[in-house]
């Protein structure tokens, strides 16, 4: 049975979603998604806002809280009948989060066992025949087909085969023999 | 370069003298690691215990003050510096542990990278050429060559490439090319 990793911030969580809301009720901005093409927060935010934008993600409560991706839950719920799909988070720049998404997955995704949970820093690190993910360095150094899942920061991104949603993604594998 | 995976629990933490101290001293028992030859402590706790034996692991302490396997930090230090050193634990079966073993790494082997850890169940999903492991059906379900890292619970298993203690593993590794 083939396997599929998938990342998830920015992929089955709104991270970014979450992250700008804080942000902005911090700092009483109203940056949008559509501020944030081909960018991540990080390059946008000014300088003496890093600390704070840094310390939103340092939160206990972040991870814990976040909105569902559209679609994510069936579309996964419905690949893990035909294929084996582990979660795999790069949580290890943030330590704090460690607990917070194992809980996430448990609540929101009680279909996929927690054998099945890999919380990594270096996706190269990972066997599987894909790996859907939003971080266009993270499919480079994966060895298996990459597939690299829309996000306002990666738009720019040539090079990859590209999902926009997960739809997109249940369709790609209706092609795919999971053998 | 070639990559090296290294279990934690009774490969570089000696997590079974610590478990098997709490015992002792929470029922006055006085078990010792020759009584658990070829066994493993919830083989050999009666019924009763058993309950006892798990909220041992999941004290949020546990994991934090682990003693070191013998010549665990240097023979992993000095093998750095030729191989691409991973340290792969089977953190899931146990949630409150991954942010104890995350700061219990950092303290011991600070020339790690957080990058090179990996908090995962089923250790099939690593792509590395080598896994250095106590438990035999984390060899048999990883990919590459397997070594097994003798503890009293395997000392009957047979048929897998074995390695005593940490010398024994650096020994290996100078017969082995790093390309």
């Amino acid at each position: 049975m083939k396997r599929i990793c998938v990342d998830m911030d920015e992929v089955i969580a709104d991270t970014l979603a979450e992250h700008l809301r804080r942000y902005n009720a911090a700092f009483n901005d109203e940056m949008t998604l559509e501020d944030l093409a081909g960018k991540g927060l990080w390059e946008i935010a000014p300088v003496d806002r890093q600390a704070h934008l840094r310390a939103i993600l340092d939160a206990e409560d972040f991870f814990e809280d976040l909105p569902l991706m559209p679609d994510a839950q069936q579309v996964l719920k419905d690949l893990s009948a035909r294929f084996e799909v582990f979660i795999a988070s790069q949580a290890m720049m943030v330590p704090n989060s460690l607990g917070p998404k194992y809980r996430w997955l448990q609540r929101h995704f009680p279909f996929i066992p927690p054998t099945h949970y890999v919380f990594c820093g270096h996706k190269g690190i990972l066997r599987a025949d894909f790996l859907i993910d939003d971080l266009p360095r993270n499919l480079q150094s994966f060895a298996g087909q990459g597939l690299l899942f829309t996000a306002p920061h990666n738009l720019l991104a040539a090079g990859f085969t590209r999902v926009n949603n997960w739809m997109e993604v249940a369709a790609y594998f209706t092609e795919v023999s999971s053998e």
